[in-house]
């Protein structure tokens, strides 16, 4: 079976020499193992960030199998309670076939596209109602700021907030992807991250100031962000795709200065953290999607070899919506 | 009498050539209106700041008599309900006298001596325990780290946690100042920033991580704070000195990427907003002096016209403990 492991750490930007492809023997599950197959894999900024070092997970190392969150058959089954055919998802690898033991990989429900796992009803949708709602405690009439507004998370904030009740407001790279996002999402409006003019613009289209920003990228946007923020507003830390693939991270300069003065929150999180309350996510995405409030957008490569480039090209905003690699197609 | 304007803005350190000493006639108050001696003035961080433009109050003006808190006596009213004799706080100027609406001003109790109004029992002390208690949400077992330790409100700030029962760690600058802070208030341990191996021996003396950062500094320290953090810490944004007296504020490097991978709550907050909690913190810090686990340390300067280099040295870090000015004995 093929796999790719990480050639060697990057030190700049991540590019294509910093993986390798490799042919292996298909692995054996031992006692209490599942035996899977990857169907589709999440490539996801953080990706980039677990090359740098340990973050909530250990630091993926040169020579590993690149880790991956995935979508997998059970193809072979030693461990009670999971029987070929179970979908499951589980920390795969960029590869066709792993063992894993049972306690590892979790069940999922019976539902297509299995794509919908990794996207709405997966990371990137939890993601963003848990930070909306647990972490920003949204209410309606209050204005929403996100930056990645065209990415994976940032498309269902946008989505979500208005569904809420509130404005929203986006930020993304480039005049196509911004027109996108209103004309495709529904924000009330989205500016350019690149325009000479995007702090003047960002004003105008907050003219209530901002009570909520979900933070994906940090650095220079966080910070002209951090100016627009109401007294007692929360800054929701989901990411900071900007400080991931470089070597000179560069900080907010009016932080913590502003965070006194007007009494800001800002708090990261995790959407593991929040899984509790993902039984109440799941019911309000699942109704907003069926009464269209919410669109899936889905951004799919085809081919374990494309992983490296879908990855990378991430890293640089050329998705849009949820970006995943499919290896093979749903089961019937 | 006399009165301290500003003479001019600094663009960068604060200086003595901000400021001009001026002689003018004593107010006399309107209808409603009270006329109050200036008896100490608090001199905070935080002054520096309203140099800088707007903050939680206007920006402070070239030519405006320099604002401050202060503690004053009645010594004519027009107003119902304060008569002459009675200790009053509010925000008053660097001047011997002045007329403010009764309104403006607060009644404070009949305590001796007037000096811990400002300190233990004033912004100081209640800053310290609204920051650590109300924001920091502090638990008894928990290490609390706070720089500017020999400050007035980093001092209570230890001083409070190690009450709790809590480990508390001080930062502060040059190893006479740490000793002080240990020996003196009692920390557990004080660390001197401006120590080549400052990081390391932070990280020695925190052995099983920091839960609650108290941050006074922003800048460096709050960089080198931040990978000390345990897994949803807190970080109490109280004050950013290292970022008030120049032209060039720096981000540390780390933010927003530890916040998201460590879960932590960076929440701003300013004394006056936790005023419905006083009474809490008052009854907390009256138990801790009168059974001596708080030291009440006060720096008090004499005299309006040392204010300038009262201020300008406190932004160098030249006090220990809370910094005032007085104008005019405590009435017996």
């Amino acid at each position: 079976m093929k796999q790719i492991v990480v050639a060697a750490l990057p030190r700049g930007p991540l590019g294509a020499e910093h993986f390798r492809l490799e042919e292996v023997p298909a692995p054996v599950p031992g006692p209490g193992q599942v035996h899977l197959r990857v169907i589709l894999m999440s490539i996801d900024a953080a990706n980039r960030s677990w090359l740098q070092g340990a973050t909530y997970r250990a630091a993926v190392q040169a020579g590993d199998v690149m880790p991956t969150y995935a979508i997998c058959e059970v193809i072979d089954s030693r461990a009670d309670g999971l029987a070929p055919g179970d979908i499951v998802a589980a920390e795969a690898g960029w590869c066709e076939e792993l063992c894993l033991p049972a306690g590892d990989v979790q069940k999922m429900p019976d539902l297509r596209p299995l794509s919908h796992l990794l996207s709405v009803y997966g990371i990137a949708g939890k993601t963003a109602w848990h930070g909306l709602v647990g972490v920003g405690r949204l209410v309606a009439g209050e204005t929403v700021l996100v930056s990645a507004a065209a990415g994976s998370v940032g498309g269902y904030v946008g989505q979500i907030a208005r569904a809420m009740g509130c404005r929203a407001v986006g930020i993304a790279g480039g005049p196509e992807k911004c027109r996108w996002v209103v004309e495709e999402l529904g924000f009330d409006a989205c500016l350019d991250y690149r325009d000479p003019g995007f702090a003047k613009a960002l004003r105008a289209a907050c003219p209530d100031g901002v009570d909520v920003y979900f933070d994906n990228v940090g650095g220079r946007v966080l910070e002209t962000a951090l100016f627009l923020m109401n007294l007692r507003g929360r800054v929701v830390c989901c990411g900071a795709i900007s400080q991931y693939d470089g070597e000179a991270p560069s900080g907010p300069r009016n932080l913590p200065g502003l965070v006194v003065v007007k009494r800001l929150r800002m708090e990261g999180f995790i959407v593991m953290d929040h899984a509790a309350d993902d039984p109440k996510a799941l019911r309000d995405l699942t109704r907003w999607v069926d009464d269209g409030r919410i669109k899936v957008v889905e951004d799919i490569a085809e081919g374990l070899d494309q992983a490296p480039a879908a990855l990378i090209g991430l890293l640089a905003g050329d998705n849009r919506g949820k970006r995943m690699v499919r290896l093979a197609p749903d089961p019937a």
